[in-house]
């Protein structure tokens, strides 16, 4: 598995509050690495920014038999999949919940009481499912044109049954807006959406969101971006406000 | 010809400064367009950036039979070239100095009576050899580890006959080193270079611009960065203090 973590420069000893970017579908860890324009930001701020590439891939992993772009390799929506023989490697929920930041603790100067989570795409769907399913465990989170209710969309329709059968309880685990329907809860989200986003209406359908975090009392700020796509000069065009928004809820120690 | 520019939002019929950013050996204009993070900075200091494809490349284009990766396809070193059958497409000194500027001033809200220059490595070559050539024309010059002294380095010993024949006169036309001996003279030149950069000790070789400005006695500001490699982690990484030292010179009318 490959990831890319950003260490600002620090005083010995000193332990740094951390930002999770997840990344959407088909990315690895250097679409933001390279395109993100984090770093500066994180260098004022004293952040150490994690970029894992979780797009399933890799020699002897399972692809979808028709090499379809948006299910199989590459395309984990970060579930743990039960499907066989997809959930021998498709198991990307695992990964980012419990071993990377395992990993991440165990090697470098953070401060795993402090973790923000953020992501893009797919990846803000899993910023999202993953901050409901563990509350109390990040101090903030934000996303990036993130799928929002994964069993009403598309994508979900192919990839829920696809990589967890037809498990209903199950699929409602991996979709915020069915989290907060079932009761889970957190203070405050930040996303953004552009508005010239190719996959707004059919897949992001950030209405859904908004009115699932209006019935949950969910203090959802949603920025709809005019002009922007689903790409990263948008990404790289927040990310800065996104890293501060994080920022002000982890520096308090 | 391909060419990415940004422009800021301006007030309608405002004429905007222009930075030119001319890239390195193979590059294209996606590579400072991804990953050089100049567009914030442009954007508060309403700079427009232009950076070309100036690496010769398309169709028909001839090649070193050799396919050498340093002569022939994707490294025109900025010089128009007099060798057959080079000379038919290898002619970036004319596009960047001539055809390109009056393509985009036509075009766009640029002031060509502000206009900068900046580059990367051979793209650093030209912006020096550019300025030294044409020294009332941009009101500021910099670059990122540039190659200083064409006619003294391998790459420049392949390129310079390669496409110019056994003329030494026109040779010392594409040497900055070799112009500043020659009588060329501009002010001030802001100059980066990574201490770690693979390239510094037998192609870049900065002691020898630092020299020929000492004895021209103009004003170099020769930044070396401890631990930076020859890439654009490096370059996003100042290129906001590039863009400000431009500014600062661009922004008297």
């Amino acid at each position: 598995m490959t990831f890319s973590i950003y260490v600002p420069q620090h005083e010995p000893g000193a332990k740094l509050p951390v930002v999770w970017y997840l990344s959407g579908l088909t990315c690895s860890h250097a679409n933001v690495t390279d395109k993100g324009e984090y770093r500066r930001t994180c260098a004022e701020l004293g952040l150490i920014f994690v970029a894992p590439d979780t797009s399933t891939r890799g020699e002897g992993v399972y692809d979808d038999p028709e090499g379809a772009w948006d299910f199989g390799l590459a395309v984990g929506f970060y579930v743990d999949a039960t499907v066989e023989p997809y959930a021998k490697h498709y198991r990307m929920w695992s990964y980012v919940t419990e071993e990377l930041p395992a990993l991440i603790a165990k090697n470098f100067a953070v401060d795993m009481s402090r973790e923000a989570i953020t992501g893009h795409s797919m990846g803000g769907h899993a910023a999202l499912t993953i901050e409901l399913t563990f509350p109390d465990r990040y101090r903030s989170i934000s996303a990036f044109a993130p799928i929002v209710a994964l069993r009403q969309v598309p994508w979900g329709h192919k990839a829920l049954p696809g990589y967890l059968a037809e498990d209903e309880a199950l699929w409602r685990r991996h979709d915020a807006v069915a989290l907060m329907e079932d009761g889970a809860r957190v203070k405050e989200l930040l996303v953004d959406q552009g508005e010239a986003d190719g996959f707004l209406k059919e897949q992001l359908r950030p209405e859904l969101l908004a009115k699932a975090c209006a019935d949950a009392g969910i203090d959802l700020t949603l920025r709809m971006q005019t002009a922007y796509d689903h790409g990263y000069y948008y990404i790289s065009t927040f990310m800065h406000e996104h890293l501060r928004w994080h920022s002000m809820r982890l520096q308090c120690l």
